[in-house]
């Protein structure tokens, strides 16, 4: 009853890789030649709905979980992406996506998608699909984090404005923002439609917390190369993957010619991690409902699985979630359930610490970048024009690309930051 | 040697009011008619740099202070806007600008100005006049709200994007911000320049509080009308703003036909205020870097002076002054310097709770909203076109005024928020 397994979306044009795994050598050759063809959007669009019973009207147990495969095959080819297979368990189910992920609950939905997917366009019959089960929205949020490679995208994902403008045409009450840096890498996110009358009291913990990695490690990308020899069980294991949560149920895959993707399971709690290993377009992000009291031990093994030059944390929590969090006192990287010196010691400095209190939700955002990226394996500059060339002046100075070359220089992982130490003054000097 | 007082600048067609003071009455029937003709952009472009002593060269102690009016005549000029007027004390010069304020600090300059100015069209002249007196960049800020009338303004103040272009032409190290929402009221931030390595010990406390008003009370904005039987000074008493900090030396000045503005000396700080009092784009800006223990009495003296039915509060300040600020503790609305709760007991209710953390600063940012705004006077869509209108389907996407417009309803002051109460419904229902 499965789909076939679609294999990771390309361009055509790229020269079809040998059916025999390459070597870390050929891994490395084939990024220092790597062109635009082998450029692939990773980041994702998150769309996250909680539905509430519709008025005089009862919704089943099941909820969302009662909907027919048809019914969500033909909302996702809406989005452009395949199911590859599905596991659940008493709580959710877990669909692993031609394009990332969807986790349905019987009232809430997670769905994920990369590439050039067109997640917005299926709002309209996600909502068809709840009211048919008798619900309604009450919360909504969409996310992403600034894409690589806006031009490729398609409408409404040409520009965070413009997603913003599809959304408010479904959703009321919506609230956007961007966090982090404009001129650098930076999340988009979107809340709607939960009214502020709503008495929150005895509510469930509801956590979400995300890192999404650029710049990876090319020496550790290996496993995500497709290799007919081994299982993507053994690509799992091999990265280590297999035991960021032991005992987990893991629904993985291995694309051809690279790429990986996976769904675990732990109770009621999912954690899924999507890799885009090429180094020209290096992208990792992971992805955990999973109620922790603290988050730094599992940050630090996704960093030592990736060892990324730079990425995003964000970590959301309603009220009673962050009331449970584990909190180190008394220092300046004090957060809730993140002990933010630990990751600093793994050779990391802040580029961005910003917190947003919303009515129900806290959300914290970190940006860290490696201290000595001259260390680190050198990767190319993702942005495919070079940020000093003349092509600087002739950008579209309103299109998302133009943000992220607008003074990213301090952002380009291959930037040394030591060189910033000449000239230093005190100030009263 | 004052230049002549300057008008407040304004649309030519704008038919001139009597030299006689409007009652109340006329005031409130005049905003009643009010139409584009009495708009102005009241939010300022504000740029704050602070300087340190150029490598083998010695500043004087006076610094920027020993600079020839003549020379900053000519930075204003390029700006676009004159000086009015003078005062200064041991520490500081304070410039009452035909739009907006200038202070100068032997170290450090403070440039801002409202309407179409051209504010970043100077930075070139602001650098060689700091060189000229032996002096460099150590760290630049410079932020504004967003425009409520961004399509009247000039290069490069068409949008942000072109701004952060501007300013990383000159300072190196730039980081942009969107703080608060891309589809309401919000803050545009950049900071640049000041090296990571710079030790920071025994640094005196800098604090910049600021309140950026909108939907004032037009009841309350008689004395910023022109009355030629009254003083400004008399203007600067009506409306309570010499009660702000008294004893402190203060400069004001009443616009022809309306229009104010003041700029107040305490030793070595300064607090300004400017208003813009037409119901058709009402906005008051209240600034200062005065150090107190806690702001919160202060902002509560500005908001009963303008009533406004909407705000945006910003507290920035370093290390130092974060430690030394009053907290109350033990409450989700406790912040360095501000019981939120004694602002939310004025009728105000939380649209937006962020906090960025930088390396040197911290920066609070808050934005209230009337919780009855029905209770409030109304007053005209600010944004020219309905956003119900079919007007809101063509409007680019990328452009400033679209993002003001986008789903700006729960943020449009005569917007009724007890309708969100209808059918709102619990969580787990």
């Amino acid at each position: 009853a499965e789909s076939p397994r679609t294999e990771w979306p390309m361009d055509k044009k790229l020269k079809p890789l040998a059916n025999t795994p390459p070597s870390t050598a050929e891994i490395l050759r084939e990024n220092n030649n790597s062109s635009n063809m082998h450029n692939f959007e990773g980041p994702e669009k998150v769309f996250e709905v909680w539905f509430v019973p519709e008025k005089r009207s009862e919704a089943t147990k099941m909820g969302l979980r009662a909907v027919k495969r048809s019914k969500w095959e033909y909302m996702l080819s809406l989005v452009k992406c395949q199911i590859i297979s599905v596991v659940g368990n008493e709580s959710l189910d877990a669909y692993l996506l031609s394009e990332s992920s969807m986790f349905v609950y019987p009232r809430q939905l997670v769905l994920k998608t990369c590439g050039t997917t067109t997640l917005l366009n299926a709002v309209p019959e996600v909502l068809k699909i709840a009211k048919s089960v008798g619900l309604a929205v009450e919360d909504v949020f969409y996310n992403r984090q600034n894409f690589f490679f806006p031009d490729k995208q398609l409408h409404p994902h040409r520009s965070f404005s413009d997603e913003v403008k599809a959304l408010d045409t479904y959703f009321k009450y919506g609230a956007a923002y961007i966090v982090g840096k404009l001129n650098g890498n930076h999340w988009n996110f979107y809340n709607a439609e939960k009214k502020h009358s709503v008495p929150e009291v005895n509510i469930e913990e509801d956590v979400t917390f995300e890192m999404l990695m650029t710049g990876l490690d090319a020496k550790s990308m290996r496993p995500f190369y497709y290799d007919p020899k081994l299982s993507s069980k053994q690509a799992s294991k091999a990265s280590g993957i297999d035991g960021f949560f032991p005992g987990a149920e893991i629904d993985d895959h291995v694309f051809e010619p690279y790429g990986y993707s996976m769904n675990g399971l732990v109770k009621d709690g999912y954690f899924t991690i999507h890799v885009t290993p090429q180094n020209s377009c290096s992208f990792a992000s992971f992805e955990t409902n999973i109620i922790l009291q603290d988050y730094t031990e599992l940050a630090i093994r996704v960093l030592q699985c990736f060892k990324p030059s730079q990425f995003i944390l964000t970590l959301m929590g309603n009220r009673t979630s962050m009331q449970k969090l584990n909190r180190v006192s008394g220092t300046r990287y004090s957060k809730p359930g993140l002990d933010v010196r630990k990751l600093l010691n793994q050779d990391f400095h802040i580029e961005d610490d910003i917190l947003l209190k919303f009515e129900h939700y806290d959300l914290i955002f970190l940006q860290l970048m490696k201290n000595h990226p001259e260390n680190h394996p050198k990767r190319n500059n993702i942005f495919g024009a070079d940020e000093t060339s003349p092509q600087r002046g002739n950008i579209d100075p309103n299109s998302e690309a133009s943000t992220q070359l607008l003074g990213s220089k301090s952002t380009v992982p291959g930037d040394n930051r030591d060189d910033r130490k000449e000239g230093s003054k005190k100030k009263g000097q």
